[in-house]
């Protein structure tokens, strides 16, 4: 799979190798900023890698709690480009929502008048009364530990740039579903869930989600948003992910490397026997 | 040097290996938010690893563009503790400052009126009239290979927990002056860049930033505004990251490993003989 065109950028760089110094052409993936719109306001200015705009925008609106499904979404359409033929403006139409352009910074000013804290952070999210992940969902330790070299192969822009995060959607037998790259890892993930919710297969209650970075709070927050029952990566996750996982549900596993992992929640979807 | 304590939370996991299953005792990155005030008012609020929090503030202001000099800070410190005994606020009080603490997310906002996009975020930098980066400052290519090592020897949390982001300040002997460690890279650099402005360090025009991670436009952004004339890092730039840097004069180098380097703009820094 060839990545988008616009994912990559030529440039000439000097390469310094053991005294020697060479000029040649490498590749940069594409940094640029994209501005989501609701309603005609803006809401968030989010620096990614362009490509699956629309789905990064229908990711975000999910996964930060502003529509909770595929039908509140009337609307999501990429404005009329620039002068130099690009767009960076992502609009989108919703139907029964209460949120505010604003709320999203001012949730958090809100929970900070009240002593701000991981507790606080965590309570934010439980106020969202998210459906809980799915109790019922098994893998097993062997298919978990093939998934990140499946994701390797895969990663398309990573080759090239070998500067873009992952995420990746596979279900409980290993198989691929999809994988999104991005600059930023939460955009990675927000592409992946906006292409499923477009799809109208959220919640994503029978999959997992592989992240080719850490696993903080953040990510947890969109993998609860999303409906995943289980969240694995090849590094460590942070205390505040392993709390907020622990208290709503989510099986977090890291350090997914080799014939080897740690889980910090929620053991029984992935170790068989544990409780 | 140990972690401040803080810094890393213990606790017990399962570990699959090779089909044994193990219980054991992890450390974990401390991940908590951090409200930063400005005159009483709040400014940010940032996932961040607890410890060197006022640098942490300090250092955000300075790169973000809210002050430009330390005598612009009156004061800075943590908000009385809630009842954990934890503090996650800091205020800051300043003077000789135009800032209104809405106009980070205005200038986004105010950008993409005209069409938002890389040049316009470039725009908006170039805007704030930074001090260019000293063009006579030089590192050896032999130095400049040696600090990714040092650096590893020095980074504590991340030998705990495998989870932190590093940002340190070198000398062009390749002294290694100070390090910051944080779950998020920009925290990283302001933590070390507050350090030294609250030490008047600042700008750090004879100094090289290094980071652990990817090197995007917002760490350029941040090395420019405290002045670095050189920034490095062991993995890939971004496409913005590199037009920013060339059109800014700082002299960007990645794949910064063993014997080897790639440099991205104005080379003749670290390339003798190069222009």
């Amino acid at each position: 799979m060839r990545p988008p065109a616009h994912s990559v950028e030529l440039t000439q760089v000097m390469e310094w190798r053991n005294g020697a110094v060479h000029s040649l052409q490498d590749s940069l993936a594409t940094e640029e900023p994209l501005e989501i719109r609701v309603d005609g306001a803006p809401v968030t200015v989010t620096m990614r890698t362009p490509g699956h705009d629309l789905e990064l925008a229908a990711g975000f609106l999910l996964t930060e709690g502003i529509i909770e499904q595929r039908e509140q979404l009337v609307a999501i359409s990429t404005a009329a480009p620039d002068s130099s033929g690009k767009s960076n403006v992502v609009e989108a139409q919703l139907k029964d929502c209460e949120f505010e352009p604003k709320d999203l910074q001012r949730n958090f000013f809100a929970a900070s008048s009240c002593g701000i804290c991981g507790k606080s952070c965590i309570e934010l999210i439980r106020n969202r009364r998210l459906r809980p992940p799915d109790r019922d969902f098994r893998i097993a330790p062997k298919v978990l530990c093939m998934l990140p070299e499946v994701l390797r192969t895969r990663q398309d822009i990573f080759d090239l740039t070998g500067g873009l995060h992952a995420a990746a959607l596979f279900d409980a037998e290993g198989s691929l579903i999809a994988v999104r790259e991005d600059i930023g890892r939460h955009n990675a993930v927000d592409k992946l869930v906006g292409w499923a919710l477009l799809e109208g297969r959220v919640p994503l209650s029978r999959y997992v989600l592989l992240v080719s970075g850490r696993g903080g709070f953040e990510i947890v927050q969109k993998a609860l948003a999303a409906g995943f029952p289980l969240l694995a990566s090849v590094s460590a996750p942070s205390s505040l992910a392993v709390k907020l996982a622990r208290e709503l549900g989510l099986t977090v596993v890291g350090f997914l490397r080799g014939e080897r992992f740690v889980v910090y929640s929620e053991a029984s979807r992935c170790i068989p026997g544990s409780i």
